[in-house]
């Protein structure tokens, strides 16, 4: 187990007087000092921005034991760093100045109360959404936001996720309703009440989602929920150019067609979807899958035909689509093994996984103009994207170890994120800022506006405890 | 016209300077000091919070003016005061410490960019949503936030406005991209870029939206659109109590129902509407309209089909819906006239409007609660309500001057206030809090939560200069 408290003392005399009080709060074994437990919630192997561990990782069972460690935290001006899937791909839960991790995997990841008729609930940041998910298929409903594997709700609220469904359901931001937070002196507040909306006062809900832990420590999350579709079906098409498969998007989206996922893969991602299963059987071509969901049959078949127009509008080939169960997930499985079927187009390979968005206007060019660079490139670049919301992933496949390949993966990904800011994108749909992308912040974004969030960030935590480093670029 | 300039000089010498200033930066003409003008930018009929008239009125034509403005409004320590449609209900614009206002009626009230493909619009704040919709219709979209009629977008950003298709398209936070605003101290900036979604840094967006101009200035808007629905009827349905046609609405939210609208009128009402159009026939008992929309008139028949047998489960009479053009506009007449029929019920009687709002599930018994408390009342109070989204409106009719009917009035509001927030509600579900509602901030959000919105006031506004004495409480 590896929170299990270590019998070596803590390295500081800082760190070892904050463990001795930690165990006053909390009981000895929530508090831990273990090198492992250290090292598995300070470092990822999905980033590349790995600065150092915390000197503490604690185990709380409840927000009022969250509001003591920061309490003592505060007491001793210790790095307060929240940890929950530990899924985040830009160094968000990196401590590059020690600290105390809260970790809500233990014993913070439970469903606090579940109000049906409302379409709501409020869960504990440790839960992962597919077990969310799980738990709701019984009811009928479902949590719509659907980040990679493993992830929970407390970091998906930290770094605004959202996933293929986004372009129906929107993002983390259209689906919480309050949160509860200790704030970076202990004290415990709810963000606001329970109604869909309400008009009382600043959006204190939104201001922490996508603030990554850096002004207070999420402890509950109401969520609103979804009836699951009554039907869904999915259907491919591939496509002579990339430019053309992302043509159909604007159209699409003008259309008003209420698609349910609409996902680009390249004709390399295709390629290393074949690699992985064969059986699949898809043409090497860039390929739209789209999901399609509604209420009743007639709504989705009348979507279908819809799409399936546009997409012979631009040369589009064939449109397959799942007439059962067993075809749909047979069809899906090519989305659903991009990730890790990328790998095999280079074997040993890191990835480096991109996150831009753009206006869906913009997506052709964007897709167009970093296609012609990646191809000049010598490492294998697969493409997927959330595209129905102008967002999508490249895969820089690379060696960290080689120092030519890193600075090529980093070449790349420096000219992706600033080629999308030129088009009025953002260097992350999804993912984050963490410590990966805080200094393409002030491009993005402008300095008045970057030093807005400056002044929030000094007056709700002067001392600079909460996550440090992250989001806000150092200068 | 209210904007000439007079020639009677500004009443303090620190306004006759600023004044002078003003006339510096601005042509002179759109800087007024003339009394009609003072009284129709700070006194509204539709407020019981009148606290006192701006001592200065611009009228600025673009950004860059307005940061002016406000940098001179800085160097000399006077309030600032957006206004727009001048509609609002709280005392939004009143100015009880004097001050500059900025109004965007006569020269901000423009399209600055319309982006088809991207179902985007950039507007100045002084734009009306109906002549914004009016433009937007022959391209097939709409902007689906329907407030009072007059309504500008540059408040109804302020108050983070719904209106009755809130229940389908949610409210202002869920339709607004980004916004340009000018500090505190005059700078301009951006508060992200264009993309549908993005996940790079503060929500600064959303933490404008509702407050009401006390961070700053909005100055133009980025607004998402939708397609306007191919097909839209509507339908109309009684019911016995109250407390029956209240019930329909949790049942219809969770059997996943994309309704357009649903509105609750109660018997009352229903008997006002009568008196002003007898012809539309109405039962006066309470009733429920419904709007149905969708793509295509296969998903609206499956919707009508589905509501009406929910309705019919809690006793609903005749389900009528409309089968033209003609019908559909009849039916909903009813639900267009509540407001200014209403008074109908208590000739020349003022309307002290109510906003609150509570998870569906406790609407019922919110209902039947107030209900109870506004028939011992010697006073009429209609209600209407977009019950979808757990929100409504009493329309408490009573005579200002009366000193025993203002008191009524007063106390039956506070009650509804109380009640709702005892029930996880709001205070204000779409008209915002401004001053007529900053009292009960503390009671509904507790003090820590109010406490870190004070925090950021006065992080971003440290002279607290941006509208004054709105939204938060004194103490």
């Amino acid at each position: 187990m590896p929170w299990l408290m270590c019998l070596t003392p803590p390295y500081s005399m800082k760190a070892r007087i904050t463990f001795n009080e930690l165990r006053q709060v909390l009981p000895a074994e929530h508090v831990s000092v273990d090198e492992e437990a250290l090292q598995d919630h300070g470092y990822s192997n999905n980033s590349y921005h790995n600065e150092g561990a915390p000197n503490i990782v604690v185990f709380p069972k409840s927000t009022q034991e969250v509001a003591e460690i920061v309490k003592i935290a505060n007491k001793f001006n210790l790095p307060i760093i929240p940890f929950s899937g530990g899924t985040s791909l830009e160094g968000h839960f990196s401590a590059p100045k020690g600290g105390i991790c809260i970790s809500f995997t233990e014993h913070m990841d439970q469903i606090v109360a579940f109000h049906p008729q409302d379409m709501d609930i409020v869960v504990q940041p440790g839960i992962q959404w597919e077990d969310l998910n799980f738990y709701l298929k019984k009811q009928g409903l479902f949590f719509p936001m659907d980040p990679g594997p493993g992830a929970c709700i407390g970091g998906m609220v930290g770094t605004s996720c959202s996933g293929t469904n986004a372009v129906r359901y929107g993002t983390m931001r259209e689906w919480v309703i309050n949160l509860t937070v200790v704030t970076p002196e202990g004290k415990i507040l709810k963000t606001r009440q329970r109604p869909r909306k309400s008009s009382a006062g600043y959006d204190l809900t939104k201001l922490f989602i996508g603030s990554e832990g850096t002004l207070g420590v999420v402890t509950e999350i109401t969520l609103k929920l979804a009836v699951l579709p009554q039907e869904e079906t999915v259907a491919v098409c591939d496509f002579p150019t990339i430019r053309d498969a992302a043509a159909v998007v604007p159209d699409l989206v003008r259309a008003g067609v209420q698609i349910g996922a609409v996902e680009l893969l390249d004709a390399q991602m295709m390629k290393a979807i074949n690699l992985a299963n064969p059986e699949l059987g898809h043409s090497e071509k860039p390929t739209l899958f789209f999901k399609f969901s509604g209420g009743s049959k007639v709504i989705v078949d009348h979507e279908i035909k819809v799409v399936s127009e546009i997409a012979k509008k631009h040369q589009g080939g064939t449109f397959k689509y799942a007439k059962n169960e067993a075809e749909k997930a047979d069809l899906w499985e090519g989305r659903k093994i991009a990730l890790w079927s990328s790998t095999l187009l280079k074997p040993e390979a890191s990835v480096w996984t991109t996150d831009v968005v753009v206006p869906v206007s913009k997506l052709p060019d964007l897709i167009a103009e970093t296609t012609k660079d990646l191809e000049s490139s010598f490492l294998p670049c697969p493409m997927v994207g959330h595209v129905g919301d102008g967002n999508f992933h490249v895969f820089i496949l690379f060696k960290k170890d080689d120092k030519k390949e890193y600075a090529e993966a980093k070449r790349l990904n420096k000219n992706l994120l600033e080629r999308a800011i030129r088009m009025e994108g953002s260097v992350t749909g999804e993912h984050g800022v963490g410590i990966g992308k805080k200094m393409f912040l002030n491009q993005e974004l402008g300095e008045n506006t970057v030093d807005m969030m400056k002044t929030i960030k000094i007056a709700l935590d002067p001392k600079g405890l909460m996550n440090p480093e992250k989001v806000l670029p150092d200068n």
